[in-house]
This record gives C-alpha cells, sequence and structure tokens, in this order.
C-alpha cells in the first residue's frame, strides 16, 4: 500500500480524461470539424506524451546521480501536463493548420515546456501544482503567438464553417463537464499526499462552482438578447480551475477560492464578449477557440494569486480546514521566508511568459514555412481536407 | 495513508460523473431541449452544491462545539447528494420553467434536503447511506408536487417537441450509462469504510445487473409493436440502483439485490407504460423524464425493504460475503433492537414523503408568480426560448 | 486499508467503463444501428456478469472446501472481463443478429470462457493478466467462427446501412476514447499488488501511446487519397492495449512495449486495408467492425510476446523501473524455469484459441436455427426492426 501507484492512479485516470475527452470534445464544437477536433487531439497527446517522459526524464535526470530515466504514475501525471499546454495552443490554431503543422508545433512545445518548467519547479524553487503559469499561461502564450505569426487576412473565406450547429455544442459539453469535473484531481495529482492533495481537490472545486454562477450571469446580462450563449457555457464555466492551479495547495481557504471563481468566470466571458473581437481586428490574433479567455488570462491570474498566497503564507490561518502551510523550505532554500517565496512565484511566471512568447513566434516563423501542407483559407475548418467523410447528413436511399 | 481522501476520493469522483454527466446527458433526450437539459443542470449543480455545503456544515456544525463548518470529501460527497434530490425534481418539470424558476427552486430544495436529512439520519437516527429516502423519495416527490401546482392545461400546444430524435437518445444513452455504471460508488460512497463500502457497491451492482433484464424484457412483451423502446432502457434500468439505496450496505445478501432489482425493473417499466398517461390525465401531474417511475416508486420500495432488513437483521446469515452486520449501536440509541431500528426507518420514510409533499406544494405556489419568466405553453420544450441557438441542421452555404 | 477494494475498487471502475460506453459506443458508428450497438451492448453485458460470476464462482470454488461462491471486487472485475470476451464476438455480428441470438451467444460464450479461463490460469498456470489470450484471442474467433457460420451471401441488400454518418464517427470516438484511456487499468486491474500492478499499467500506456502514431501513419500512407480514415482511428489505435495483454506486468521494459504498440498498429491498420476485405471475400468470414484487426491479430501477438517475455525472464534486466520478476513460482508449479513456463503460456494460447474456434462453431449452428428471429437481408444494420425509432432527423413542425 505504500506504493504511490495506490495514492496517484485515480487522479492520474482523471487527468487522462481531461487530456483526452476533455479537450478533445471541448473542440468538436465546430460544425464540420469534429473529426480533426478529437482525432488530431487523440494524435498530438499520444505523440506528446511519449516526448515529454524523455524531455521530463532528461531534465529530472540531472537532479540524480545516475542516469537513468525513471517512469512511474507521477511521470505519467507530468507528461499529461506537459501534452495539456499543446493542447491548450491547439486551441488557437484550430482548423487553419494540417497534422503535420501540428506535430511540429507539439515536438517545440513540449521541449519548450520541459526547459520552462525545470527553471520555474527546480531552479526558481516555485510552486504551481496545478500549472496556472507552467501549463496555462505558457501553453495559452504560445498558442496565441503562433496564431499571431500565422494570422490568415483571408479567413472570412471559410467564415460559413467557423461556428456550430446544435449536435456539435451537445458534444462540446461532453468535453467541458469532464475538464470540469476532474478538474480537482487536475489540480491536486501531484500535490503532497494527503493534507495537501485533499486541500488542492477542495480549493478547485469550490472556485470552479462559483465561476459557473458568474459565467451564466455575465452570459445572460450582456448578450444583447439576454439569451445564454453556448460558447460562455463551454469554456468559461473552466476559468477559476485555471485561477487556482497555483494556489490551489497553499492556505488559499474556502472562501478565497470561491472568490477567485468568482471573479474569473466574469473575466472570462466579458473576454468572450469584448475581449476576442478586440484580439482578432487590432492584434491580429485568430483565437478559434478562445483560449486567451480560457487559459491566458486566468492562468496570469492564477501566478498572481499564488505569488500572493505564498507571500501572505504565515499572516494567514486556514482555520476552516485546520491544516497547517504547506510549504516545506528544506534543501537549498530552506531559509526562505514567505516574502520571498512570493517573488520567487512572480519570477516563474515571467519566465512561463517569455518562453511562450519568444518560444511561439519561433515556432509560428518555422511553420509559415510553405512545405507543411496547410489549409488554403477557404478550406479551414473543414474536415474533408484531411479525412475520408463518408457523408454529411443521415439520409438514406430507401427515404 | 490515514487521510479520508484516498478512501473517499474516487467514489467522489464518481458520484460527480453522475451528477454532472449522468443527470445532464439523461435529460437531453428531448429533440430540441439538449442545451437546457445540460446547460440548466449544470447551473443549478453548482449552484446547489455550494449553497449545500453551508446548510449541511450548519447543520452538522449543531453536533459539535467549535461552531465552524468543516469542509473534506466526505461534505463534497453529502453536496452532491443533496443536489442530486433537486435535479432528480428537475426532470419533473424539464422544459417548462425558466432558470430563475430552477435557481429558486434549488434553493429551498436544498435547504428543505438539508433539514430533513438531518432529522431522518441525525434525529431518527436512521441508516441511508445510497439516499434511497432522503435522496430520492425526497426529490421525486419534491418535483412531483411541484409539477403538479404548476399543471399546464394546454401543454399540447407544444406537443411536436416533447419527444426524441435519433441522436438525442443516443445522447441520453451517455447520460444513463454513467449513472448505471457508477451507481455502485452513489450508494457506497459514505458507506463505513472497509466491508461496509465493499457490501454496498457489490449490492448495487447486483441489484443493476438483474434491472436491465427485466426492463428489456417488459418493454419488449407491453409494447404493441413488440419493440424495444429506448425510454425505458434509459431510465428504467437504473431503478435497481435507487431501491437497493437503503439496504445496499446492509446484511441484504446477493440473491436479495437481485431480486430487489428483478422486480424495481418491472415496476418501472409497466409504470412507463401504463402509470405516467395516469398521472398525467388523471392526477394532473406532467412529468416530463418519468421520475415518478424511475425515483418515486423505487425510492419509497428502497426505504421498505432498508426497514424490512434492519428489521430482520439478527435474523439473517450473511454467508456469502462472510460480513458481520454494519449496525454499530454505539451513542445514545446503543440499545436499540434491531426491531425497532425498523421502525425507525419507517419513520424516516414517512418524514422523506411529508418534506417532499409539503415543500413542493409550497414551493410551486412560489413559482406560480407571476415574476419568474417561464415560458409560454406553445415554447416548452424548446431551446430558443433561453439560448443562442445558432444553427439546427447540418447544412452549409455550399451544398 | 488493507481492504482490497481499496486497491482495485477504482480499476474496477474503469474496466466497467470500457466495458459498458467503451465498447457500447465504439460500435455506434453504424449511421442506423445506435441503438442497437449501445443498447444490446448494455443488455449482454448486464446478463454476461451476472451468468460470469456464477461460472466463475462455480469453478473458483473448486479449488476452495467450503463449496459457497465469494463475491469481492476482483470477481466483479474477472465478470467484466468474462463479458468483454462476447462483447468482442458481438463486434463480427453487429447488426446482423436479433437480441434472442445475442442472449444465446452471451450464455454459451461466458460458458466457454469460464472452462478456458480455468484451464489457462489455474490448470496450465500461465499469467494473462490483461487477458490477450484468454479474452482478447478466446473472444475474437469465438465471434468470427459464428459469423462464419452465419455468413449472408446477400448481405449487399443492406448495403446502404452498413456506414457511417458524420455524426456517429463522432459518437464512436467516445468509446475508443475511454477504451484506450482506461486501458492501463484493464491490463493492471487484477495484476499483482503493488509493483505488478503499477508496471502494467505504465507499460500498457506506452504500448497504447506507439500504436497511436503508427496507425495515423498507415492510414495516411495507404489510403488512395491520403486522407485519414475515422475506421483505422477507431479501432486500430487499441491495438497495442490488446498486445501487450499478457506481457504488460512482466519484465517488458518501457522501450518493449513501445516497440509491441508500434508494430502492432501497422499490422492492425494495413489489415482494415488488405486483410478484412480478403476475409470477406475468400473466407466467407462477414466481420463488421473488423475485431479481426483489432482484437483477433494483436491477441495472438500478445500471447507469443508474453511466451517469449515469461521464458526470457532470467535473462532480461528490468533496469528502468528498477523492478524485480513478477512470477511467483510458489504451489504446486515452484519449480518451473522460465523456458518452461514459457511452453505454458505458449500452450495456453493454444487452449483459447481452440475453444474460440470449437465454440464458435458449435455456437454458430446453434443460432443457424430458423427460430431466433433473426433480420432479413435487406433489414441488417437496422435499428428499426427491434426499437421504436420516433423520427431520424431533426425536423419540426413549425419550419
Amino acid at each position: 500500500m505504500e506504493n504511490d501507484f495506490y495514492f496517484r492512479y485515480p487522479s492520474f485516470q482523471d487527468v487522462h480524461v481531461m487530456i483526452f475527452v476533455g479537450f478533445g470534445f471541448l473542440m468538436t464544437f465546430l460544425k464540420r470539424y469534429s473529426f480533426g477536433a478529437v482525432g488530431f487531439n487523440f494524435l498530438i497527446a499520444a505523440f506528446g506524451i511519449q516526448w515529454a517522459l524523455l524531455m521530463q526524464g532528461w531534465f529530472h535526470s540531472l537532479d540524480y546521480t545516475d542516469g537513468k530515466i525513471k517512469i512511474g504514475v507521477e511521470n505519467l501525471i507530468n507528461a499529461d501536463f506537459c501534452v495539456a499546454g499543446c493542447l491548450i495552443a491547439y486551441g488557437a490554431v484550430l482548423g487553419k493548420v494540417s497534422p503535420v503543422q501540428l506535430l511540429v508545433m507539439t515536438l517545440f512545445g513540449i521541449t519548450l515546456f520541459a526547459v520552462e518548467e525545470y527553471i520555474i519547479l527546480n531552479v526558481l524553487h516555485a510552486k504551481d501544482a496545478g500549472g496556472s503559469m507552467v501549463i496555462h499561461t505558457f501553453g495559452a502564450y504560445y498558442g496565441l503567438s503562433i496564431s499571431w505569426v500565422l494570422y490568415r487576412p483571408n479567413l472570412d473565406k471559410s467564415k460559413h464553417l467557423n461556428g456550430s450547429v446544435y449536435q456539435s455544442d451537445v458534444f462540446a459539453m461532453i468535453g467541458t463537464l469532464f475538464l470540469w469535473m476532474f478538474w480537482p484531481s487536475f489540480n491536486s495529482a501531484i500535490a503532497d499526499h494527503g493534507d495537501g492533495q485533499h486541500r488542492a481537490a477542495i480549493n478547485t472545486y469550490l472556485a470552479l462552482a462559483s465561476t459557473v454562477l458568474t459565467t451564466v450571469a455575465i452570459s445572460s446580462l450582456f448578450e444583447k438578447t439576454g439569451k445564454l450563449d453556448m460558447v460562455h457555457i463551454q469554456n468559461s464555466t473552466l476559468a477559476g480551475g485555471v485561477a487556482v492551479g497555483t494556489a490551489a495547495e497553499f492556505m488559499l481557504s474556502p472562501y478565497g477560492s470561491l472568490i477567485v471563481g468568482f471573479f474569473c468566470g466574469i473575466i472570462s466571458t466579458m473576454g468572450y464578449i469584448h475581449f476576442s473581437p478586440f484580439l482578432e481586428e487590432k492584434l491580429k490574433i485568430q483565437d478559434t477557440c478562445g483560449i486567451h479567455n480560457l487559459h491566458a488570462m486566468p492562468g496570469v491570474i492564477g501566478g498572481i494569486v499564488g505569488a500572493i498566497s505564498a507571500a501572505a503564507a504565515t499572516n494567514t490561518v486556514y482555520g476552516d480546514l485546520g491544516l497547517e502551510n504547506t510549504f516545506d523550505f528544506t534543501g537549498p532554500f530552506a531559509k526562505r521566508v514567505p516574502t520571498i517565496q512570493g517573488g520567487y512565484q512572480a519570477a516563474g511566471l515571467c519566465v512561463a511568459l517569455c518562453f511562450a512568447i519568444g518560444g511561439g513566434i519561433f515556432v509560428g516563423l518555422v511553420l509559415k514555412l510553405p512545405i507543411w501542407g496547410d489549409p488554403a483559407d477557404e478550406n479551414c475548418f473543414d474536415d474533408e481536407i484531411y479525412w475520408e467523410v463518408r457523408q454529411f447528413l443521415l439520409t438514406f436511399a430507401g427515404n
């Protein structure tokens, strides 16, 4: 029973479902790009976890002496996390790139992720159990930067396919719900055994619950017709989980989690309504899934909340849960005081942003080479370019 | 490893999937109300768990001295259970109420649930691990009472939308299957550690398996055409899980579970065929999802089976599992003999019924006030009232 | 915490999801047979687990003295495994048999499985944690033999229904992904506690990841148009999990798993492209889901890989995981050397094949009797024979 398998495996499976079903189905919302959404998500995730096991293995073996890569369930979780960054980036370019471009994007993305993560967690000794900085901020700005470089001025040629139909929206809700339900497992999967893991799960659960309410409220209030918009329900309801990623295992109290979730629901939904059009028209960033609203802004907020929580560590009493502070200031950084730790957390956020934007621009330029078979402007968001599509409508010879 | 997290968290996640994917998708069967089914289910569940954590926290803190609300994984499970009652009630009024009405219904529902549960479990000291009485009986009669007060004589104006299409039935099967598969976790989630939890899971598994067979048999035998009806497969297959909710952790033997499941499959399917039309025409109760057949009748049966099992406790030998009786007669009720416990179980069932029907009528009257924006008779079961629906059919500019 | 429940229950639930959602939705790919796919899968699985609990209980009670059937979570897993064999067989005859025929097929299939499994595991003392031989080889050849006996020369009368539409392919991906994600739990569910279970999960994870890459590559390379085929993505991506079933808990190294998965992706996809037409035209075996490519060939490969791994046990160093050999040569076979064990593994594979083909031909002849209400050639692959189908297309009175 001492085997780490029994502590981590249920959380690993939840994270695994998020990566393959959660991300995969969340992107099926486009009316004629469901195969590409779920199929290419499957491809790049399966490719990414193998490359991530190797890359993370090499980096983590730097800390050990025998130089061998060891694989346990914690490494599988880390590989899934690593892949999550690339799948977030996929959301920005969904429907506009070829599978080969996706593989190149993933190859570089995983590599950048491994370096960035090593610097943030092992050099700066920042904490980021749920990956607000390491996964979400990095993944989102990586994807947005690539999308900025690959800007297509004539994308409205395929405008009629850049939207949902009734049933593709229902499919996307499968993705949303599995992401939403298992997010507490995501944020707690590699937290410290026992109370740390317990607390991270509970804080995430609370943040997510309050996000749903503000998302629905804002969606209804700010739409012209007063009706709810499925795009917001599918995406913004998850923003709270992103934003408590860093702080979930800290002494963020239940009320703190609820407040973070409350504001992230507002910010993310407002982002879809007001900021996405601005991003596309002024900054020339075409963001198919709106990852700026779901991952980028909440991720940065999460990094900042994490830095503040860490800096305020000694001053807070985590009364409701009766739990102690989780920082173990052992090893070379044993003497760090909370405010210093807060500074290192903020430094970690900057590292994530630099790697994301710098790496994204570089990879975007690589992907601009005319050798990757990307779709023409009028064929974007269309499965028929890369998939055998037998029949769209359910009609029959007989009737 | 002593942390309760490792005993309860996998079961919690299964229950969480039942609440959000199970209930949400089960209700997507209506041809044009899938957004409302899965979206409003999401809204009221996310709202409900927060309110339930507070309400249950206040009530449970009555038993402690420091007056603080403590949150652990068991509380999250209890909050999900609490919400389950309201989602069951939602099934009766699906498509006929506005989201604001749903929130009001949930607010009162959770409050009534917390009081009722406190009386049944902490005052009467009845046992109800899987909630046949506390969750299913309460939720179902609460919803049916509300639906009775909100009776719409001219509902057949939207009759053409009160039915399924091929693919909405397949979506609903996602809900059915996740409910069916994870029901053993539901009934065992808060059972006693070890053998109690183990036994509750196995008894539920067996009851559910036998329910499927009788549901299919009855559906085929009693339909005029001899064909199977998806409505029965989607709903009645779950009745066995409802009915062993109370008794699952008792000494109900494997054969007992199979027998309970066997009869519940028959009763629930016959309910859909014969009792639902009677309910609508004679009793003026319009029950969109047929919760009377899935939750109300099996819930009451479950309460009765629980009372009988408890009363018969010392006379039964739970030989096949080799497990002991689970009652711990400690505390102020240490001296209760099994027959007395059986009486208290029966009293618990009555409390659940009283709260459900009384509360439901009161809440129904509140919801009848003309201030909640409920849909007109001809707009029932239609997503377009509350949701931006972009396109129904998969047709394109191009073809 | 010593209770086996806490070691096995999370894996059990994953396996349960594979059986009901995984297999059920994988078969929904046919345009007009989704009810039959998910509904009959539900029926025969629910029937099968009850019969399997009894059959396996009787056989396992031979090893004990008190003659009683004991049920614990490990038995539930074994019952699910047993059912998996019959669901694989269902894939070969999907759309061409009546529900009564399916029940007969399951009744005999479970019985044959229980005998075959008892001989392989308890008489020959072969090891087969993930069931490459016991489950996949047996189930696939059992189904193929039945399909051979039930050959329909005029099946092309319902050719227009033997294919997918866009959204049925997306539904099928739900099945594929849940099978793919939870396969590590399947192969490790009954492995030895601790390292054995840990290693089986990791080896399966790696094999599956590499299978996805070769499946996509081969699908794209060998299709005339260079486009990907959803049939391959839905099925061949799972072949690696089948093939490491036997060897997963052995000292198969991570690289060994990757290599097995790599080749199985190639073989399985090539099977769909080249071997399935040959099977139908020359051998007169109509294999609706292509189980020959997904289960039969990878299953046999898995049995062979298992025999080789067992035989090579002492010569390999499982360095990367730092784990010891899992064979415990206790009991009557304590003195077996690895090469002898390898021979017994190979014998196990032969037993599985004999039971499958012999049993399949016998059951096929039984099912050929004209009393089971099977569909006419022109009604194959059509739900309307056995199900009330209300409406196929999403059209309305109003528009």
